[in-house]
């Protein structure tokens, strides 16, 4: 029950890790603001660089900062790093090992940028490399697919953006609400496990997001290809128009984060297409009129901190989902907790 | 036909290109030089984006350019723009019409930012509204799904490297042999479909490839799902091995791309345990030690070109499975040519 029981745990990890991140985020980004920076760039890999495509929308919209995600292979296998000049660069990683990410901070730091670490241990090579680091403050996390890691990251790119802006006093209520709003969604696991046991028989699936979401869509997506081994393909809602429609028939399962947001009228249109076409529909989603066949509900939070609670009911989905495909989800096959790639 | 012939045309389409864009990304690159930029931001979607990709890895090792894929919507639906300062905005589109496209560009304008279109259609929306403009010339493209028009933008985002290095002269044959190669390619059709038809059987695979060929993969993946309809979910190799690799088992369709380069002993070995674990991999490559059931041979070129050969192979290959699969290439369900977004 490993897996379960830090999935459980991500309200008191939450609030235990706002506690802790307090200080840190306000010294960073007091540190940030005399580093001479233009944009930054992200280092990542898996459910890390889900997180870092949330920076993309949270530091852009609220922040001005224009985020890029690199691609490590250029630092570590073929040894040609792109000039950083303006560049922030900010490693993302629970364990803080991987040896690809650790060369992106390494050749940033050779050019004279400023470097983050990110990572779930303050001792790791990643936190002791960079100029900074901030500590996520979940607590150790055991299981092999990372849940409470990821929600850390998401409140620690969250909270650095309030410290950037200034902006915390204005947004704490916004953010005071996460650890309650995240029991909520544990609270109505049951109703969630059975959307997924209606589930079970699909094996085609898509995953549907964009804005915000895009980076929920993508942890989704991995978290079902990890546990319940269903190849399950996250799209941005206007990259899904550019060609992937075409996959749209009876039998193919579409699941869909559609939270409150500029872009509902945008992505309930394509649900409503999707489904009038013969797809399966399930969306997380806080909307009364959500077009879905079926609606894992979701307490309204505001839009930036909404990737919070949303993944919360996506993991407890993937979970139920996993277990009636018979699967075990402490021992997701041909995986480590710590993946090295070069 | 449409489809067949306008892959068969890219050597000729590919040759009139480079004759075409020869004097204008030379003067697009003496043009960048006093812009003071220093990294590029790229907007595109579908087929257009997995180009964006290739740009990232041939700016990045041969020019020490960092390029960043954006996110349309901040500038388009939220109104939340990043600030650009620093970076040469780049819109690739073929048809240049998409909304949220262009409102990238036209923010980089208001900021005062260099902007870049490259499109197949010199009066197109984006092409006017950009500082500049390189224009494909490959010729109309009339089929939904893109083929010439994605080889096309290769290949001048590979002139636009050269003359940003100025290595022109150095790099000439490498070029010049690139409408010969692809004719080489083209000329294996059919041992090319027999690999497909044994493919045909699928219904959910994976599509690896890392470096220059993170594009290949993408766009190959994106090709399968328009035309053939199955859900192919496209990885990095080291991405593959932060999660996703649980989903190897006997029945699962893995194609790769795993042509000679710095990438390939570590492609090789995540092949080799792929394939040893029981999952049917066909792989795309020059090498002939490549560890895949099935190998899609192509000539040796230089890495930084390899992915217009490559990609040439997967168009053959998603061709054939589509007709063996029973669908019609040339009107893919519910896709049109030109696909507006907001």
């Amino acid at each position: 029950m490993t897996l379960w029981s830090e999935i459980m745990s991500q309200p008191a990890a939450l609030a235990a890790s706002m506690a802790e991140l307090h200080d840190p985020v306000a010294e960073t980004a007091a540190w940030m603001k005399g580093a001479g920076i233009t944009h930054a760039v992200l280092a990542a890999r898996g459910t890390s660089d889900n997180a870092a495509r949330y920076a993309q929308y949270v530091w852009g919209a609220r922040n001005r900062l224009n985020v890029s995600l690199t691609t490590p292979s250029l630092f570590s296998v073929y040894g040609r790093p792109p000039d950083l000049a303006g560049a922030l660069v900010v490693g993302i990683s629970q364990s803080g090992e991987s040896p690809d990410l650790l060369a992106v901070l390494a050749e940033a730091k050779r050019q004279g940028r400023p470097t983050l670490a990110i990572t779930n241990s303050s001792s790791s090579p990643m936190a002791r490399l960079a100029d900074r680091a901030l500590n996520l403050g979940v607590g150790e996390e055991a299981a092999v697919a990372a849940t409470k890691s990821y929600t850390g990251q998401l409140l620690c790119i969250a909270l650095l953006s309030a410290a950037m802006a200034q902006d915390l006093e204005q947004v704490k209520g916004e953010l005071d609400e996460i650890p309650s709003v995240t029991e909520a969604v544990l609270a109505s696991e049951k109703e969630i496990g059975v959307n997924a046991v209606d589930f079970v028989g699909h094996d085609r699936c898509v995953v549907i997001g964009r804005g915000f979401h895009h980076a929920t869509a993508h942890e989704w997506a991995l978290k079902i290809a990890e546990l319940s081994y269903l190849v399950a393909q996250p799209f941005s809602s206007a990259d899904f128009r550019h060609g992937p429609m075409a996959l749209v028939e009876r039998g193919l399962g579409v699941l869909a984060v559609a939270t409150q947001s500029p872009l509902f009228p945008e992505l309930s249109e394509l649900l409503a297409e999707i489904s009038a076409a013969g797809s399966h529909v399930v969306a997380i989603s806080d909307a009364a009129d959500c077009p879905a066949n079926q609606v894992i509900r979701v307490p309204a939070v505001a839009e930036w901190l909404s990737p919070i609670p949303a993944i919360v009911a996506a993991q407890v989905f993937t979970y139920h989902l996993t277990v009636a495909r018979g699967q075990n989800p402490d021992r997701p096959r041909a995986l480590r907790k710590v993946t090295r790639t070069v």
